[in-house]
């Protein structure tokens, strides 16, 4: 089952899209309602998702990803974390950082922004090109109710949607924030989503309950720049990112948890943020030499299954300059 | 105009309590939902308000703290501040922090938990004593739409509640957590906040647009804790907080935006949480005597007006032991 928010309100219009993405089907209430009742909803939603497949819907419309709000246009919960180490090491080495010494057995997870989630279409407004824009393609999984103190193992059963998402960084506001002790909160400015969000079980083998057996892939202004597994190199599956979320507390319905940028050792796949090409560059060349991201560029996000059909549609977004009304 | 959310579902259901805290009177809908139109639902609620103080409302009934989930029962957006230079200062004393060098000109703020508050009576399960339970008394605020870029100035008018909050904080998990360099997640387990929120006209000239100019009493198992000023030493008033928040983003209608814990250097009016306690004990002896919270504690924060009438009804809750289910 493929899920969608079509732009209507502050909480978008539950759709449900087929399997190949060409046509939708809009019902009343929102994701977070279903996800709220998801035991009720969900059975009923599968079996219209089935229809809809078989294009026995006769209201079906096209779908058009334009049209999209981010699947949950806005959260009670993003907790992103940083599961690649490939990611964390290059990402320290760019800012002189140390390495956390309990890297292999304590997730790293910030709590983000989730009041305006952007749509996997729409520009992202930022005031200033110097604040060093940058993208980090994703992973994301949405929880429905998860007790306090979930095991990994029990968290499993607790993921209910996967989806990309491109957590916007401004790499020159971060080394002040995060000297002062309290974590990420202007640098990490906006977050958006791949038009669907998806059950488990619409990734077939890819998936094994924690983490996707495929290839991330990025573009930027048209031209390929990383393309990642997003398996290898998880140090921490997506069990182990909710049981570490929901240590000390309940995660409410709709919870959104982000992988962290997905990156690999193998450097000839390529990076899923600007930040890891310049420290290798630096690393290889004593300077960077790629630039940051500039007002207009335009970064894109896919997954393709292994026949080669998008999976989640693409995040395709340009970067804009905002101006105060 | 006061309003509460009475426990029903996940969001409470909307509820306007007369200035005196006795009589009540509950609406369709939510609080979000009030503040996601508040131009057009806001004078509705001050005229029913108007008629609710004045005995007018013929289906009023008596408001009892007890049938209350925060204000706000799940939000947004949880961004906490530590706008207040005591704490501030005996805090990274405690934990031989250093003090960050933009201290007076940017202010601190994380990004908090807000997918399941308390409400004011609830009892505040908590996995295991040792992990140094604290609250922590503050002043927050509910915003409706907010500008990306906002300045100060233009920030106070998208103030439209004024709540109490007791921000749970696990001492013992606070080192280790932010050595990683992301941030509390794990340490800051709950919040919980007052009976109702408040316009600010009913704080009358105790508030001058940006902060309070009383004290915030806290009693811990029925002895007084601190009473300090909430105005003095706050270094940065809610319309900086403000924006600060909203530099790189916009910020949702229904942000709740903390002050941090209330704290005066005056040594005589006591404290708003059990580490700045410690703290000053260290300074003083040596050695921290008063231990952080146990199971059955009791910790009760409430602001009363010059005239000695709570403003906001009171937090009072329990720490308990959490047994998973």
């Amino acid at each position: 089952m493929k899920l969608a928010s079509i732009n209507s309100g502050r909480d978008g219009e539950l759709t449900l899209v087929s399997r190949d993405l060409k046509r939708a089907f809009s019902l009343p209430g929102t994701l977070q309602t279903a996800l709220d009742h998801w035991p009720e909803v969900s059975p009923k939603l599968i079996a219209l998702s089935a229809a809809l497949d078989e294009d026995k819907v006769p209201n079906a419309f096209p779908f058009d990803s334009a049209q999209c709000a981010a699947p949950l246009p806005r959260a009670y919960q993003w907790a992103d974390g940083s599961a690649y180490i490939a990611h964390i090491a290059l990402v320290r080495q760019a800012r002189n950082a140390e390495m956390p010494p309990s890297l292999w057995t304590d997730p790293l997870i910030y709590q983000g922004g989730s009041a305006n989630f952007l749509g996997p279409n729409e520009d992202v407004p930022i005031a200033d090109e110097s604040w060093g824009i940058d993208f980090e393609a994703e992973i994301a999984i949405i929880t429905d109710d998860v007790p306090m103190g979930v095991t990994a193992e029990a968290a499993r059963a607790h993921i209910k949607l996967v989806m990309l998402a491109n957590d916007i960084s401004l790499r020159n506001l971060i080394p002040t924030e995060l000297s002062k002790g309290f974590g990420f909160f202007q640098s990490k400015a906006w977050t958006s989503f791949s038009p669907v969000a998806v059950t488990p079980d619409e990734l077939g083998e890819a998936w094994n309950g924690g983490s996707i057996d495929l290839p991330l892939v990025t573009t930027l202004n048209g031209t390929e720049f990383g393309r990642p597994n997003a398996r290898t190199g998880m140090v921490f599956d997506f069990p182990r990112l909710i049981a570490h979320a929901a240590r000390t507390r309940p995660l409410g319905a709709g919870t959104v948890i982000g992988s962290g940028t997905v990156a690999n050792d193998d450097r000839s796949v390529g990076s899923s943020c600007i930040v890891e090409r310049r420290a290798i560059e630096v690393i290889d060349s004593g300077a960077a030499q790629t630039p940051f991201l500039k007002f207009g560029d335009r970064v894109r996000i896919e997954m393709l299954d292994a026949e080669g059909r998008s999976i989640f549609g693409a995040i395709d977004q340009a970067i804009t300059a905002y101006e105060p009304k």
